[in-house]
């Protein structure tokens, strides 16, 4: 199992369709992991991401600090760890550690990836106007990496309230978009 | 069948999800319908919502001139209707005409419901600051509408190249979260 480099003018692909992601940052040292589905696609290529990030989350100060950060893509099977990971707070815990998870070097940021996520996409802030305003992190995604050995990429989406979507059937129509 | 009112403060599980939407705009009398997956929450109460509208698109200048949409959900069934609004512009055709969509007044907003699809979110843009640069217009849902007597809520998720996830299961989790 091992993650192969992802074409950036694909990226959209992951986003789109509005999963849940782990947000990884690093500070001093110090990993964190935040469970996150306040996002957006906002240009193709290079492929730019709004994020929100709200100033009451343990990683906002390292994201405004480091201006770096990997948005990795849990499947269900990590459902349990993602919750947990909502639950909890860096300021407290090593997320990491407690959750069983494995952090992997990123070719392009210090953030690291997260191995058992199916994609991660390394990411530097690229603008901060909307931050002080909205928590609105505009992210240009530098370099991106798919899992293609993980079968299963049945993606997870926020209901709200601990209910959460499991992606299901895909199906095909003549789309004139991208 | 019939929309109901639907707490704004139960908008974000809605939209975190991720859905394909049609936002419809209207100008002169003249009501258009625009294909869209480049959203995300932006704050619970009062719902804020970020959407990124190319100028490319049709909608853009109405978006723009009139400060309102209905951000509409549609569920598969609708699945053919939503990428025919992609595959066309408004410039040309009438949208509601052409893929038999029936235009329905909202309460807060020129802009029309799609009655068709089972939710509705009546929108007035809010701050237009990132619009030039990013296409990133902020919107507040003022009112929104839900349709209890459509059982099936399964939406459409953009996945690129003309394919589409269609949600799948649910499932609770003991999430802390919103």
């Amino acid at each position: 199992m091992a993650k192969v480099s992802f074409p950036l003018s694909e990226v959209y692909c992951l986003i789109e369709p509005g999963p849940v992601i782990l947000m990884t940052t690093v500070r001093n040292g110090k990993a964190n992991i935040m469970a996150q589905s306040w996002h957006t696609m906002m240009e193709f290529e290079p492929p730019l991401m709004g994020c929100i990030v709200s100033d009451r989350n343990h990683s906002y100060s390292t994201l405004q600090a480091t201006g770096e950060c990997v948005i990795n893509i849990p499947s269900v099977e990590l459902a349990e760890k993602v919750v947990g990971c909502g639950n909890t707070t860096g300021a407290e815990i090593d997320k990491f550690e407690k959750f069983r998870l494995t952090p992997e070097s990123a070719a392009r940021v210090e953030a690291p990836l997260v191995k058992e996520c199916f994609a991660s996409l390394e990411c530097k802030v690229v603008d901060t106007s909307m931050v002080d305003h909205y928590g609105l992190f505009v992210l240009e995604v530098v370099a991106a990496w798919l899992d293609h050995d993980m079968k299963n990429h049945e993606t997870i989406h926020h209901l709200g309230h601990g209910n959460f979507m499991i992606a299901g059937r895909n199906i095909h129509l003549r789309s004139k978009a991208k």
